[in-house]
């Protein structure tokens, strides 16, 4: 393989395609509200990485897959805790190298047993991994 | 220029530093401690990326190195209510291609009638600019 075949490849692979990555981080946002819709945490669990080191910043810091799951369990143990999710005011900004930040939304629609109402803003880092993008940060308020 | 020096300056450009984005970032944020505790909102914003896109997300989303300043003025109008901001629990993670994460909390010790004492979380985008690491999202909660 000569010297142009090489750049060629290499300018080809360094191209970011930023509507394309914006349209599959959609898509995994997507599934995690189907998921949280059908009372399946650890489905939604899928959007992120499964590795010690994520993080999720609300008004403590929990780290790792397994910690952000169970967090995730014991604060919405029931279906009706869980409620109706709903993801709006969505932004995904591609930073190239395979990561992405993205701001929005969430909406929880619940009966009053449920907790009621709820609502708040998140910023998520995500990672383009083997398993296709990851959150690796979420904070949120 | 022969293709061996091409491939060389761009291994060398691709190398990332991590140690070293680290430390700029740190310094950034130690210049806007140092700015803020001296009363200087402007300097303190020297930290932020001066573009229309640099955006805060608080309880509300505000977007523009303008708005935002404006937003700190409004609500830190007197020295007082500014109040003497420390940044604690940093951590500053290197994405590659000019761009970092950044997790911590702040603090601010303030006077009774300053407002009390505050403190929350904060999640940052750093980007590498021409005029060094600027915040390009700051998520305050």
């Amino acid at each position: 393989m000569g010297w142009k075949a090489v750049l060629a490849i290499l300018v080809f692979a360094l191209a970011a395609q930023p509507a394309d990555e914006e349209a599959a981080i959609r898509q995994v946002m997507t599934r995690q509200q189907e998921a949280w819709n059908r009372g399946d945490i650890p489905g939604f669990m899928a959007g992120y990485e499964n590795s010690p080191n994520t993080t999720f910043v609300g008004k403590d810091v929990t780290r790792g897959y397994q910690p952000v799951l169970e967090r995730y369990v014991k604060r919405y143990p029931t279906r009706e805790a869980m409620g109706e999710l709903t993801f709006s005011e969505l932004e995904i900004h591609p930073m190239g190298n395979g990561h992405a930040w993205a701001i929005g939304r969430f909406t929880l629609k619940r009966t009053a047993a449920g907790g009621g109402d709820a609502t708040g803003r998140f910023t998520l880092v995500f990672k383009k991994t083997k398993a296709g993008w990851k959150v690796i940060l979420d904070h949120t308020s």
